[in-house]
């Protein structure tokens, strides 16, 4: 049995608590959190945080919380036997060197409060400072998700910006696509396959080999007649910038 | 029964001419098309289309082009009875008006030759010039699909431009994701998981709702350790637009 206990009660320190308290191979012994109206999710392993505080003594401390925070938050451990980890996908290992045993859990995916997530698809990014260490989050990783990887720092800074690049901008555009729609009275649920599609895709091909549409084809004259329907400069900045970027990097690819 | 012929070989008459000969309710009488390679998927009904070639009488002429070709090509087509539609997102419906009959049957979906569609989900965008044309065109998408809307050529226009957002764009930002991941050896699958909730999550609730990241959030430390992960230029003021655009976006909406 693994003990551990999460220190947070945001998205991911809910969804870490439901997964773990599902686990028959891991106990949450305790939820610590300054935030006494959030806690009330975690019901009677929740503790309110303050001065002196006593954390419960777990094999596993998460440090669920936001990046600017852990390494102030991380100095409430005081336990030289227990695996402190945070869960950022941006922030080193490092910050956490000023303990015995340290390591990162980085749950790869985009949590929101209103939706459940199959937590055996979320591949699970680790890193510790021992091999000991390692193999106790591998060990972890493995009664919740059917996916972990041994991710460096270094790794674990690139992917974090490509999920910004795969997630955040994405939705962004999806949000634009959805003003489009809501501008001319379309529902934007029209696009929902053609999203989904995308998005299946390239888990079968590389993303270069899927791009298709007007800028790909060096098509100017459906470019223009796309910029003149935009009506905001940020959108037609943006549809100028990413019509120009495809064209770029499939200029030797034209059909 | 419903007689069609398609006029065109790549990939949407494909699909079409696929989804055509699995209905009990239509008919393919002819596929025809200038590439003699492309016109053998076709079998029996292919025919080459040289200078004076008849086309077969049908209830329907489904001009399955490019975009720029559909009026020289529509003009092939010599009856007043049967309805004479392009299948195109951008084209006016009225690049057909020197026709009796006509409209357009825009199938919004994203179509390789490498993957095959469950047509039932793809939504069929229909216009025609008249009710009864309108009429038929719906008896035709609901045979094949579960979802067909009305959409005037203005609608369309503006859809296939949501959906350069939606797919193109979508799919550039996938391919910068999938170059970052290649730079540090991390196998772009790890992503597929966050790429696929991200498409799922907007079926459920606007994609405005669901935006997070650094730029969300005002979080410019994070957003200029990112900046300096980034090589190319190109990738860098991508970031930056994109980040300010949804900073913009969502500034009187901070945490």
């Amino acid at each position: 049995m693994i003990t551990t206990t999460i220190i947070g009660t945001g998205n991911i320190a809910r969804h870490l608590y439901r997964v773990f308290s599902q686990s028959d191979e891991i106990t949450v012994s305790q939820v610590a959190g300054r935030n006494s109206a959030a806690l009330k999710y975690f019901g009677e392993t929740a503790t309110l945080l303050e001065n002196g505080t006593a954390l419960v003594k777990s094999d596993i401390y998460f440090l669920a919380i936001s990046d600017d925070h852990i390494f102030e938050v991380s100095e409430l451990v005081n336990d030289s036997k227990g695996v402190v980890v945070h869960t950022s996908g941006s922030v080193p290992m490092q910050v956490l060197s000023n303990h015995t045993n340290y390591g990162v859990f980085y749950p790869l995916q985009t949590f929101s409060k209103q939706r459940s997530i199959n937590f055996k698809e979320v591949p699970i990014c680790i890193e510790a400072n021992t091999e000991k260490n390692r193999s106790l989050l591998s060990q972890l990783a493995m009664s919740v998700s059917d996916q972990h990887y041994y991710i460096d720092s270094e790794q674990r800074k690139s992917i974090h910006l490509a999920a910004v690049f795969a997630n955040n901008f994405t939705n962004h555009l999806y949000h634009i696509a959805h003003s489009i729609c809501a501008e001319q009275q379309v529902p934007f649920s029209i696009l929902s396959p053609l999203i989904l599609e995308t998005a299946a895709k390239v888990s079968e091909a590389a993303p270069y080999e899927m791009q298709t549409g007007p800028a790909k084809r060096g098509d100017l004259k459906t470019q223009e007649r796309h910029l003149s329907l935009l009506e905001g400069q940020l959108e037609k900045d943006i549809y100028t910038l990413l019509s120009n970027a495809i064209t770029k990097t499939h200029q030797n690819n034209q059909p």
